[in-house]
């Protein structure tokens, strides 16, 4: 079965935002076993977006469309809908319903444009939105099935989980009888401590381009994933993915989603460790990640942010002579942020961070994305210095990111 | 002028990467007065790629393509423009002589691959490439002009600067004789604190759908943008932000990319005030927003995540009795927070925030999403509660944003 994936805002076309939600659904597309001929990402006006519905149609079986589902007149998706479909819009029970226990539980009064909403393609169904007022609409253009869902990203996620992948799935076991769907398998290992180059020369006979599976790399702040890419070959990627792993040591954390602060999260958990988190330049970086484990309350007892001078003396006790004679960004400061976090908290782990994220700040000896790193724990102090090079907001993050894995492989040795 | 933007590439129809080139391809043909119909993300099907070169030939003036020109056989794109135009491939001298002389100043010898990089379609042109191997192409299918541009990121920008902009700028002034080339118009509008059907409501007849400029909203985690598109009308963008800021009145925060730490950072730095934070469910969103605004450093004296109920009594002050009577999610425990983080730091302004993220930890009285501020300063400690409806992620960036919010109101008044 063949899908296409379709975009709709002006702010997209026009390329004030990114469009960002088409390859997670084709990633969630092929792991059902669809095949995405192409992703559309188109103007919302209304007569466009109908006859790319229409011609989506005639090449796919499934066409799956985000964005163009809100309250407010620029959003015409339910209208193009309609139109390709050639019938009228309708106030829709179920989505009248729906609107109307939404507003009820937050004590709201539903607005004329709010009841826009409810107006849905006659014929068509709704597809549930637990966390928003935009139902997504279910329906049929020819011999297509069409799903429409919100563009709002939480919404939309939740709703292609919850509600297209399940319908799809039936509809291809449906069409292969009892036979399992076949998948596409992306794997994907997650790493973090080499560089691409050097993941690349290890892996380089398994990267070769005519080779089954095809295997490639991506990288973001740090972490490097290896993706393994075949149709119905699952032993292939097996091997694949065990001599990835076996390649790169222990500089894999994870695979697929898993992120470094949920891995770190889980040795905290399994070894009963807790943790305070003292950080300058990253300004709750670190904690804001970790605070994004569900959980987490249990083994972070405390993060401060120690951004100014003054409140590394007054937070975590740095004494001034150390950052009046090192700078505060220092060996000596980060050991001292760290031991001084641990001590006030009584955690297991103190963690110090204290670096030049940029534009100003840099000095030759210590230029901009200097950051030193320090973990105290019973055992000692250990620091590290990384030079990052990039802009503010990319230094903070991979700043961040070091960060974690150094506690992930500190907790693990 | 209408414009068609391709993305080619397996990787990206897939899902495995998320495509990134199209929207700056869009902006930049915007700002030269084309009009964007539409991107599409194709696989790298020499005969997909061909078929979508003759239907955007047929719809638009312009069709600039990103990627296949690598030199690995799975880079198709060279074959499919041959494909569209009907003619054949043919070695370029000039693709030629630029991958001799790239190879001769590498000392390196042109593989086989990279010599298929010059075998462009008959009647095609070079486009420069100063720092890869890969040539661009321009070429004619049908009417439409096509410009081929390789994937590599620096390699795209720099030949959409400066080879496809300034002849498309050509191009258009051709068309128009001696006038300038008209400029397409997009002006942003960043509001907070209005419900996106409120915001509807108000600008309805402003954003009816065949009125001129064009006026459209986006949504993200509680901020809403109003973005005003025209043609050649600058007065009529305007005559209509103006009209869009008297309606929409205090939620206006700022414009363009301005973000809602930078508006606060900049209140603080006008009014010479300090902020220190305390927050809980937001683990240090709050604060990392602000630190990665440059120069904040002055006026934020310290934040705190204060997530387990022992640091909010051990570091920002909070009676533990507070807790056991009202709960760590409750006003009196917000507040002692704010007034307990502005006491210990000696700041102007203590903001204090407690919330619930779940997914557990919700009850009947305090669902989910349940977020209490408070706000603490030389006239008092107000406080409010707000019930954010979404997952993890989205209510503790809609909670941050909620407070960084709240601070410009404050600070404002």
């Amino acid at each position: 079965m063949r899908a296409i994936v379709l975009s709709i805002g002006r702010e997209l076309v026009s390329g004030l935002r990114p469009e960002a939600h088409a390859a997670a659904v084709a990633r969630a597309l092929g792991a059902v076993g669809l095949s995405v001929l192409r992703h559309e990402t188109l103007d919302d006006d209304v007569r466009a977006v109908a006859a790319a519905l229409r011609r989506a149609a005639e090449e796919a079986d499934v066409v799956v469309a985000t964005g163009g589902l809100g309250p407010t007149l620029d959003d015409g998706t339910r209208e193009a809908l309609a139109e390709a479909m050639g019938v009228p819009l309708q106030e829709h029970p179920a989505a009248e319903a729906h609107l109307e226990a939404w507003a009820r539980a937050r004590r709201k009064i539903l607005s004329a444009s709010n009841r826009r909403q409810a107006m849905l393609p006659h014929g068509a169904e709704v597809l549930a939105n637990p966390i928003g007022t935009a139902v997504g609409i279910a329906a049929r253009v020819g011999r297509a099935r069409v799903f429409c869902l919100p563009g709002v990203p939480a919404e939309m996620h939740r709703m292609l989980a919850e509600e297209v992948v399940p319908a799809i799935r039936r509809l291809v076991v449906g069409e292969q009888g009892t036979r399992a769907a076949p998948r596409s398998i992306v794997r994907t290992i997650r790493t973090f401590g080499l560089a691409e180059s050097i993941v690349g020369e290890r892996l380089a006979d398994l990267m070769a381009p005519d080779r089954r599976p095809r295997i490639g790399t991506t990288v973001g702040a740090g972490i490097i994933d290896v993706h393994i890419y075949a149709f119905v070959a699952p032993e292939a990627v097996e091997a694949d993915a065990a001599e990835v792993r076996r390649r790169l040591g222990d500089a894999v954390f994870g695979e697929g989603e898993e992120r470094l602060e949920e891995v770190v999260a889980a040795i905290l958990a399994r070894k009963k460790r807790t943790l305070a988190v003292a950080e300058s330049c990253t300004g709750g970086l670190v904690a804001a990640k970790l605070v994004n484990v569900p959980g987490i309350s249990a083994y972070l007892e405390e993060a401060v942010v120690a951004y100014s001078d003054a409140s590394k003396v007054r937070s975590v006790g740095v004494l001034e002579c150390l950052i009046r004679e090192h700078g505060a960004v220092s060996e000596a400061v980060a050991r001292a942020m760290a031991e001084g976090i641990r001590r006030r908290t009584g955690a297991d782990i103190g963690l110090g961070l204290t670096g030049i994220a940029g534009p100003g700040g840099g000095t030759p000896e210590k230029p901009v994305g200097t950051v030193w790193f320090a973990l105290a724990d019973a055992a000692g102090t250990p620091a590290t210095r990384e030079v990052f090079a990039g802009d503010r907001a990319f230094i903070r993050q991979r700043a961040a990111n070091h960060a974690l894995n150094l506690l992930r492989v500190r907790l693990m040795g």
